[in-house]
């Protein structure tokens, strides 16, 4: 349980509040490069962390992600001219570039230079593996953008999505870093590669990224052969994503919360292979499949499924084949998720057993990063942005091996993370 | 009228609010049992007094009904797999019983007994007329289930009907009650055998159930013989309970209002016949006018005809037929009540007049209670759970009979009804 | 930019608001005559100031403008029946005449003179050009109707429309005096008749029924010819009201903005001729386009194109062709005031240029009218009804004329309007 005053700090993440001002020192994904499209295509809303933006692209392909009101009397440049190099409100024709500078006012005099006073808030934007991702905190303390694998392989080795989820961030994290449901709640279809039978032992360890969440199985109970370790590895990368374990022959996953407000998240997973483009049965999965991404409603992100409907739920099935009788595992999640006694959990109601370790440290790591922001602190952010170059776990290894020995053999070349952090 | 704090008082009913604190003495409607169906039928939603509440069958036929979150991480029990013998959440597969005991753990070890430090909140549910009623209160303060003549009859003497309704509770009751407003709102289409035609004198009385609303109409007006007295006598069962007054050949009717929250309120109405089975008449009446029971949406219990559709109200009809213009006469009632000034009428507003006797007689006996149990006193409640079995009267008498005399002949056999309370 | 409490100040205009006194201290538009019909049609909802009433016509052709709640036991009086010479609630049955007097009481007794202590709040009511006009402010300070041009011609020279605009009423009325934005947000698309090219020289006069907006254009841009000056000239009436700039062959229009509440308002629009009926001509282009009235749908009065469909945005022809790619002047207005922030412009965050002045003067002149009222001094507001009486200019003229000499040599005969207030 968190005490109600810990648990309105991690799950506000609004301008000016401690756990928004700890997700703006993040490079965060904020939506998706289809969505913006070509600069001919008006401009898109993009509402995150309680702030409602503007993207647009210009005809150099950089992505403008802005304030979504105009300075001069705050009309919605949602309704604005994208004109290439720049984004002019329809209202009075004052037009602003990507980084916020007001370039023309058509109906003022030049002589005033009254346009040089005048500022658009914008932030900056990339883009890797078709999702934009922006940096919203203050300027003096930006990031290098992290070197994350899939953003240093083509894009066709990449899959991404994003969902609309009603309800807290917080909600949709814990259950990513919670490995003790997935027997439970996805009982009888559970990911291809991943499937694991009893509770393990867990250790969790901080890293420069963030914290690696360690499942130990041994052979005992089949889960393993004689002599091995069956090992499940989930690196938490601050502030929201994390990395689901995978075999090495399987695409890896990140699964990323973003706040929308305190009571609506966006959920992206981005998808890559480190080595080759993905294939048809790879799209198949992706497309057709409710288990990793999700098939939503193309204007408002909405999952097919959704609470509206009861998350199509088939009682029949329930009963005699499912744990849920909702179909699709990455569903099951949202479903559980977006109630849990309403769309932010009121914590101090919990009680806790042993396998919600993960989710107790992973609170108590931001917690004690925000305290420590309020006492002046930076969050420790990696000096070097390939400490974010980083691949989950899933495998069997000689019991001789040490899980640092197992982790670091499986990441990608390149790769600075250190365990000590 | 009544102060804004008496209104607040009698209005406000959620958890720890004094008439919450009443309404929880007291043994409640709260489903149909036809929602609930059969142990292989999913949870059921039911959501009363500001609880979200469960309720589920179980093999051996009695019915569970408990609190809506998991005490684990507080995941929706709606979703959760009903097993026969308890509800299995979905999220970690705890599993509970119908008294709230968890008597599954999977993912957590035996040995702590961690289970044994875990409750699910659980109220005691009971059928009857195709009802599921709750106490809702203290443990140590539970009534014996009162003996409504509709509990002791075969489940084919009764019929039992629920509604949603887009008020609060109060406006209900005070429509119940008040016996004014027959010859104008339902002007021309007034319930057979229940025609009224003038004003008449009133007599309330306290009893142990609740109070007896008497309307006494003499000979002059045409409205009885001479020499006899028409009597028209409404019981007020506490907390939200009202009988219907009928002649002996026609079917009794209770009329209860359950608050769902502050702004909704569940309207139940069982009908009974003492001595025989309802027949075709009865159920077509009850089925396809709405007069008695409405026609309502079967997932959402909102009427067909409701605020959204103005009532379906016919202007013409209104100008020349009907007082209204709308069909049916508890349709008409809800239309009123359910926008007095909005959902919760300002009762500081009100201008009464005499024929308000009733009502004022209600609220006053509402907030004397409200204020005994404020000092500690429990609301009177019938020792005897026979003080329930009663009915209403409609009835025509010689002049030389007291109300009590009329009142108490009309009564089922068994009865323990006492006049003094 | 305004301080937040002055744009509290004349956002808010609910009863016992300053801004909301203000508002009653003048006549206002607040129903279209063909919503309220004739006597045989039911009542007419009408929600303006925060107040929620109920207009009905009288055999007498009278309108009665009624609180929607019956002082009773506030049941709402849209229910009602209209009997031609008063509105019955159906509830009890009591009957009231427009002026708000009890007439019937059926269940009462008569020797008690009950109804005689019952009022039920009603608000003076008159029509013009098929608009219902109503004074809602204190008995004592009621002003004579105004004698606007349109209120004396006969119905056919005149055409009115309604639409209901979702957003703060101030932020209508500042659209309407703003010039600046005509050649931006209209671009390609203007009033024929009114087409400006160049930002003008202002000036700002205050009037005894308001401001008048002057707007200065000379010969040397092409604007106007040798010699000449080209005049904009549009009057401001307090509180709400505008007159666009036209020549004098074409109908003038008056615009006017009534708050529903203060995230809602009423647009009325009121076209007329002089001197002869509207034309084929003028009503198909009232009907068929969306440059001065809309199109709405006839229940709600939401326009077809609204901010749920994005206004039917066209982004392609927005690439090319206009700037909005929004077809219709007016539509294109509703969009930009819609969502300036949010419904509420936060004026503190503004950045206003030299061409806000009419903007700023209209704030200011408001902001010391309420600030007079709190100090006891009534609203100015001219003794003779004929003040009112007067037309916009759209002009070229010689340029050894003043401006007020332009400005009185256009309005109509009979007018006395001062312009040294």
């Amino acid at each position: 349980m968190l005490s109600i005053e810990d648990n309105n700090l991690l799950t506000q993440t609004g301008p000016d509040t401690p756990m928004g001002d700890l997700f703006r020192r993040f490079w965060l994904p904020v939506a998706l490069s289809r969505e913006v499209g070509t600069f001919d295509k008006g401009p898109t809303k993009v509402n995150v962390l309680g702030e409602k933006l503007i993207a647009f692209r210009n005809k150099d392909l950089s992505i403008g992600l802005v304030d979504s009101m105009c300075p001069h009397r705050l009309a919605n440049l949602y309704w604005g001219r994208n004109e290439g190099d720049g984004l002019r409100c329809v209202y009075h024709g004052w037009k602003f570039d990507k980084d916020g500078n007001c370039l023309e006012q058509p109906a003022e005099s030049e002589q005033t230079c009254f346009k040089e006073h005048v500022k658009l808030r914008a932030y900056p934007a990339r883009e890797a593996a078709g999702v934009i991702w922006a940096y919203m905190g203050p300027e003096d303390k930006q990031p290098a953008f992290p070197e994350f694998e899939f953003a240093l392989v083509p894009e066709d080795h990449t899959y991404s999505s994003k969902r609309l989820q009603l309800c807290n961030w917080l909600q949709n994290l814990e259950g990513e870093l919670d490995t003790a449901h997935v027997q439970q709640l996805h009982a009888h279809e559970v990911v291809e590669g991943s499937m694991i039978a009893l509770a393990p032992r867990y250790e969790i360890k901080d890293t420069g990224f963030g914290m690696l969440m360690i499942a130990k199985r041994e052979g005992q109970d089949g889960t393993a052969h004689e002599g091995k370790i069956n090992w499940r590895m989930t690196p938490y990368i601050m502030p929201a994503g994390t990395l689901i374990p995978q075999t090495p022959d399987r695409p890896q996953h990140l699964t990323f919360a973003v706040p929308v407000d305190d009571t609506n998240m966006l959920g992206f997973t981005v998808s890559w292979r480190a080595n080759r483009p993905m294939d048809d049965a790879d799209m198949k999965r992706f497309e057709e499949d409710d288990i990793l991404h999700l098939r939503v409603d193309p204007k408002t992100f909405l999952p097919l499924a959704n609470i509206h409907n009861d998350y199509l739920i088939d009682r029949a099935s329930q009963a005699t084949e499912t744990m849920t009788g909702i179909a699709g595992l990455r569903m099951q999640d949202v479903a559980v998720q977006e109630d849990m006694g309403g769309p932010i959990a009121q914590r101090h109601r919990e009680k806790l057993g042993s396998t919600d370790l993960a989710i107790v440290m992973m609170r108590r790591k931001l917690l004690s990063t925000l305290k420590a922001m309020q006492n002046g602190e930076e969050p420790s952010h990696p000096s070097d942005s390939a400490a974010f170059k980083c691949r989950s776990v899933f495998a069997e290894e000689s019991a001789t091996k040490t899980w640092q020995e197992v982790f670091l053999a499986a990441q990608p070349e390149g790769s600075v993370i250190s365990l000590d952090a």
